[in-house]
């Protein structure tokens, strides 16, 4: 029972926001890799008909409420960025480009994107705000802008949502353990349950 | 704190039929009254924009083997029913014809057709079969049909559905404790930190 704990995410998600320090815990925790997957969200909600929480009636006020009190209850900072959601595909293409060299780096800027959007409402959306974020954790902003254009990101971050979509992710977050998927911020009590059985 | 446990359900959802049990013991638990609601799906999806999970892409087949999974975890007996979903305006109105007689006669009501329909594949979108169950619990059967039939139980369904749609439920189990909203069966822990803290 050694397979990595894959976590799924959107840069825009405000419940991707919300996992990720959970994600990486429950990983450690069992002694498991945790191996993060910046996705767009964009291109999964296409093939799943899914669609943006806050454009939905009932759903989006349930959700915007939701966010405040997750916040409150675990002590995370955030308030509702304008405008949302941001595009992130700047963002995702950074992480690919650091996670290549140094999956800490890459990790610890995907910290600082979500916290610089949701703690913050610095624009993600902007590559300047993203090279920012980049220069800020200790990293070459220039090289972090070249990194956005690069082909090689481009294309790793199109076919990293592919394969995720391919697999069945639809949402954010998404955890993948031993092949068995989790969807949801509030579904984090069974992949624990998970890892603490070996699966039911 | 002594507010009732608000539970809002279609006897139609996977998910009601695994939070039902957990949902009274929760109330239970923290000795609040807990009021079920069964409403009808149909006009909170349409309100909602929601669709049923088996008919969206990717989502529909994580939901099938999530309710498996669900089932095993908690133990309880289930199958997918087929033809799904049912049309359960006939066991809600059962419901209310009983719970204004007798409210524990119609929970137990409506653990039996949960059963029925989720655990014993009986098609609970029938009438005749909505009374066979009524009859198992010891009830009339013949009453039971001209309470499916009866303007006052049919109107009854009807503005519980359009009271809870109003109050912002758009999904099943939907829980409301102390007028904050939780919706979906891998929520219940959120509602159970509720009760322990007096919210937050």
């Amino acid at each position: 029972m050694v397979g990595a704990v894959e976590f799924y995410f959107d840069f825009s998600s405000p419940y991707g926001y919300f996992a990720v320090d959970q994600v990486q815990r429950l990983a450690d925790d069992f002694g498991r890799p945790c191996r993060w997957v910046p996705i767009l969200l964009g291109p999964a909600f296409k093939a799943s008909g899914n669609q943006l929480l806050i454009e939905q009636p009932l759903k989006g006020a349930y959700s915007r409420h939701d966010w405040e009190r997750m916040s409150r209850l675990l002590g995370v900072p955030y308030a509702f960025p304008t405008p949302f959601p941001a595009a992130t595909f700047g963002a995702a293409r950074v992480f690919w480009w650091l996670q290549a060299q140094d999956e800490a780096a890459a990790k610890a800027f995907a910290r600082a994107v979500f916290a610089a959007y949701f703690a913050r409402g610095r624009m993600i959306g902007d590559k300047a705000v993203v090279a920012a974020v980049a220069g800020e954790q200790g990293l070459d902003p220039a090289a972090a802008l070249a990194a956005m254009d690069d082909p090689q990101w481009k294309e790793r971050c199109k076919a990293e949502t592919e394969a995720a979509i391919a697999r069945g992710v639809f949402g954010s977050p998404f955890v993948v353990v031993d092949g068995e998927a989790f969807w949801g911020c509030d579904r984090l009590w069974m992949v624990r349950r998970w890892l603490e059985t070996g699966g039911w």
